[in-house]
């Protein structure tokens, strides 16, 4: 990775006696606190003098090994800073800056004399800490019972919360005081294609949360490897969050080598809620980009066969309605096809010519190998071919094909979470993308995990899906995947993980619809882990043109717009159908415009669940892209252009709801105007219930 | 596979509305009947007019659809027969004929609708039947709870069995009537590398069973293939036994799929212990060889680094002591050596210098690549690298070497059952292997299987195995897997699947023992389902020479030498330490001169777990091996030279026990003589208790 380092790194402490620590953010404005109280560690955080995290628990409750939580005294403690700036490989900003202090906490338990370390960053947005084991006598492997990380609110903070599931994190979130969680969870557990709800009370992360006096916390974590992710377990009677670690289904919650760390626990705070969609915390704690060379790494904007499958109007992935399909043995050439494959080699030049004809970089085909129409997840272990395509897909003649447009095809591996069977079919079918020139992937886990002893988001599944960003890597190939543990900054180091879904994408428009302020949260929680392939740019929203269908969208068609800049992702789709892009060819502009990286980006408002609005600055260009949104309630968005450089004039092309309308009525009707702004202009946009606007800037 | 078919398929029988059906084997001497009995599937079983499985139950139950078991009517029934020979890869014959008549059951379920078939094969040495489980309407897949099939033997015979267990076959066999199975259960049950015995009263196959009156029987199963491995529940009070299928950690025992089949549950049957051991019934129920041309698969006699692993003498697989390891990040280079490392390239040297002046094909070579320091299973994922060898092993030099002198090097993969991190590396393995010269693998898998939701012998251990003979077969790789499901006859569809071990080897002799008994009884046992790589040929059998261990072995040193021949195999170590065969260099010329490929194997005398005396002729030469062996009884091993062609004079060159020794006794003491043979030869040899008898036979 192209990185330059202004480092200044200095020890500041080495080892102290005394049993209480603080240290401060670089501006002063968080305080940790570390101590033993009777031998445990706890901490606890404040910003601008109000206690954000209460005195806090941490340490392990370990299998057959008892507690690493108590009897602990201080072996040492060690400080120091860092402030460096890294360059991006893509991302919201060109640079990042990496500023922060250190506190590095060694603990020695009696009795055992086992040790344990936890390392705190304290940054301007926030706090970073994670556990380390180190290599000491007498304990090399142990079993994690429990992690206790508490996180102690003592405060009946607003939620923004998808109830805790090990398998899914595709519900609608829920926005209630922690208090009213216990009564809403059971509505909110709506049935997935895998469902393993956490037991007790407990939430999903990213969390984001509002205190009645205006702060804004979100919990996280950031570089999870080989450990399962976390769900928050809720006290809601003294408003106290605790680690709820995904198990396997013995009851395990993590297979531990000393020599290795626990992910970062993460705390993002601010009393701006721009500010918590400007935080660089969870990039900054992970790994430095562990590609040499990442030249071939490269953001895509593409088109797809896919909303074709949820729009009701019959195409599908299947290629015959015959459905005793043994992949290996049941040759598809003598089974009688269903007409209606949407994966077939004419319908896909037509979209590698709608591409190339609009500037995408891409075409992503689902449905184009062997094994769909006996697909259900968990039943049986070798569930598709990865090599084989339908006979109606012409591999070799697409290739050609798309490569003569200009145009990729991006490869499609759903695995209905057959594991075990993508593994082995990994290099072959990584291979036969290489040699058909296919860059990226697309994958997916949809349905419970095989191994059966195994959940989406647990330890095992957790190193299964950097295992195939890792594999993809070598091949150079970009890895979108969906269903997939939800994100904690890792595209950091392997960048070419694009992007993944891990929360209720536009599909679910489809399926009964995502509420109007579904995307004005999601930037607060699930994109706080990294980008997501959320697809947006639906225009026909009411389905029921193509058929059976009663669903309507959730949006007007210019928030549609409005989403590709505050969704960030290196990774867009164009997804509704080329004819309804050719029926509103001057809004399909914007989407033909619209940059997917960027120099620079500005949070201009932002309220969790009620509004987004965002600038950026496209990457090595003097483009500006702006998008706000709403969720149902109408307003007015105040866009300041002080982000432009100074004494300069520029078009502006705004797509703005037309008046009057809603998402509910009237959706599709937009005014497109052209405007000249400077970096004094402030435009006072009206967006319409579930609404948005949309703008371009050029010279 | 170059198979020659002398086919004389004939439907005999279509459909037949009687529900009693009757087939008789080519002989006549089995009757097999079947029929419902109130809707139950049951079948009986006669051998020369005996009842050998008095009226047997047939079924399923299943996982949320109930039985699988009653209710059923017969759709149709079909008879056919067939005599076809086919020629072996490579065997105990180089031919063998399929002679069977076959009874084809198809039975409807009433109620539910549903179709199961049953086909039973009857071949002039016993019973084979399988469940089909048909394509139809309302079933794709199922999870099997159970499977009902029973072998009512109604008769308190003597068993040769193992403990049932999931995870390990590594049990002393014991003796004993069916009766007094539940009173030494629990002895037998020793703790190995993973134990996970039944939770009830049960034993393993192949099973071998002897009547008061003289009957041998033997159960067990053959083409294993995506299903898990059978154990018998065993009722001691009726003396019905009933299949226990393994079932993975959440209890289920079977994700199937219809249009696949069960594998045949097999029951050898004769009043000949001898014809036991001649059975060819697994072989011929199994598929033909799957690979188009497997003129690259060769058998092979070796010598290893190996023993002086287990000898006491304190050589290590362990290149350093040094055991914080983790794969990927640990620089071995880094470490201080621990100075006993077995596999470092001198010592390598030294072994295929030995291996060249004897002429064996290959060396085995355990402890080369990293990862041994910290290899206790179950605890990580990824636990040695399969391409990384230690630093003191050179593998260019010793690729360069070893195909100078015309040597082989054998790979070793040891998994402690980390079989995700395996199959991940297993491309990589291979074509490493490749890259460098090797043409067969050593498979291991000590300790509990992760993913964790399965052990050794369920359905995703099974098709696993499978997988790498498999995917070994891809790059001309031979294997031999240790600590595997036992075998199933698999050998005859992949034949470069050359040997297992799947039961209690010589390495056990260096852990406290075998009993005399014990090679005795595996070919009746274990040698059943195929192969076995026993890692026979210790001279020195008093291991206290070498340092602490107090460990002697059972058996004289000329029984060493006779278990080349009884105990079959295409893989065959002589697994001793040079200087003990530079010691005795006379008796390690039968080692040296002994074949490994056989164009036709003679059993002349054979009683289970007392003696056996077999003699085998050398594929394409006019070369006879013989081998006699006896239990810690000494006895008089009758040898008729019959076998031989008429007419013509032999060389035998005899390799007795020397008189007053026995395997406790100046087991090291033998006889050499050379005498004339013929085909009326009749040779009365004396066997030292635990002692043996080897004869070569040359022109």
């Amino acid at each position: 990775m192209r990185s330059f380092y202004l480092s200044c790194l200095c020890v500041l402490l080495s080892v102290l006696s005394v049993s209480a620590q603080e240290l401060k953010s670089p501006d002063g404005n968080f305080i940790l606190d570390f101590k033993l109280n009777n031998g445990v560690p706890v901490y606890t955080l404040q910003y601008k003098g109000k206690t954000v995290v209460n005195e806090s628990k941490l340490g392990f409750e370990l299998k057959g090994l008892g507690s690493l939580s108590k009897d602990f005294t201080i072996k040492g403690t060690s400080a120091k800073s860092a402030d460096e700036t890294w360059q991006t490989v893509w991302g919201q900003q060109k640079e990042i800056r990496d500023y922060h202090n250190e506190l590095f906490v060694q603990l020695t338990q009696s009795g055992t004399g086992r040790t344990l370390d936890i390392r705190f960053r304290l940054f301007n947005d926030g706090l970073g800490f994670r556990y380390e084991f180190p290599i000491q006598p007498d304990l090399r492997h142990f079993t994690i019972v429990n992690e206790m990380t508490e996180f102690n609110l003592a405060k009946d903070y607003k939620a923004f919360w998808l109830p805790g599931d090990y398998d899914t994190n595709e519900f609608e979130t829920v926005t209630s005081k922690i208090s009213e969680i216990s009564s809403l969870i059971a509505k909110a557990r709506e049935p997935m294609a895998a469902n393993s709800p956490t037991p007790n009370l407990a939430v999903q992360t990213p969390l984001m949360l509002k205190s009645d006096d205006g702060l804004y916390v979100n919990i996280h974590e950031a570089a999870l490897v080989n450990y399962p992710a976390m769900c928050l377990n809720v006290d809601d009677q003294h408003f106290v969050l605790s680690a709820h670690l995904t198990p396997d289904k013995l009851g395990n919650r993590g297979y531990i080598q000393t020599g290795s760390t626990s992910p970062w626990r993460t705390i993002v705070v601010s009393d701006d809620a721009r500010q918590i969609l400007a935080s660089t915390l969870i990039l900054n704690l992970n790994e430095p980009c562990a590609i040499a060379d990442p030249s071939w790494i490269k953001p895509v904007k593409y088109v797809g066969v896919w909303w074709e499958y949820f729009t009701g109007g019959g195409s599908t992935w299947q290629y015959t309605d015959y459905q005793d399909i043994t992949i290996g043995k049941t040759d598809y050439k003598t089974l009688k096809p269903n007409g209606h494959h949407g994966a077939n080699t004419a319908h896909v030049k037509e979209m590698i010519d709608f591409a190339a004809k609009n500037g995408f970089d891409a075409v992503l085909v689902e449905g184009w190998n062997e094994g769909w129409e006996d697909n259900t997840a968990n039943v049986k272990e070798h569930v598709y071919s990865f090599t084989k395509a339908y006979p109606d897909f012409d591999v070799a003649e697409l290739h050609n094909y798309a490569s003569q447009k200009g145009v990729k095809i991006i490869m499609h591996h759903e695995t209905t979470s057959a594991v075990t069977s993508y593994e082995r079919q990994l290099d072959d079918a990584f291979q036969f993308m290489a040699d058909n020139g296919y860059n990226s992937v697309k994958t997916g886990y949809v349905g419970p995990i095989q191994p059966h002893s195994e959940y989406h988001d647990g330890q095992y599944m957790v190193n299964h899906y950097l295992h195939v960003a890792q594999t993809a890597a070598k091949y150079k190939i970009m890895v979108d995947s969906h269903e997939a543990v939800r994100p904690t900054g890792l595209c950091r180091t392997w960048p070419n993980w694009l992007a993944q879904e891990s929360a209720r994408g536009t599909e679910f428009e489809s399926f009964g619809g995502n509420r109007p302020d579904h995307t004005c949260v999601l930037p607060f929680t699930r994109l706080m882990g990294g980008p997501m392939d959320y697809t947006p740019g639906i225009f026909e929203g009411n389905l029921s043109v193509y058929g059976k269908s009663t669903a309507k969208l959730s949006t007007t068609l210019v928030k549609q717009l409005a989403l590709y800049v505050t969704m960030y992702s290196p990774l867009q789709m164009a997804a509704d159908l080329p004819e309804n892009y050719n029926k509103f060819a001057d809004a399909f502009q914007f989407i033909k415009d619209v940059a997917v990286d960027w120099d620079q980006s500005y949070v201009l408002e932002a309220e969790p669940g009620d509004y987004i609005t965002i600038a950026r600055k496209a990457k090595g260009k003097d483009e500006w892209y702006i998008g706000g949104i709403t969720d149902e309630n109408a307003r007015e968005a105040v866009i300041k252009f002080d982000f432009l450089p100074a004494g300069k004039k520029y078009t502006a092309t705004v797509y703005a709801d037309d008046k009057d309308i809603s998402w509910k009525v009237n959706p599709q009707k937009y005014t497109i105007k052209k405007i000249v702004v400077t970096n004094k202009t402030v435009l006072k946009q009206k967006l319409a219930p579930s609404g948005g606007v949309a703008i371009s800037v050029k010279a």
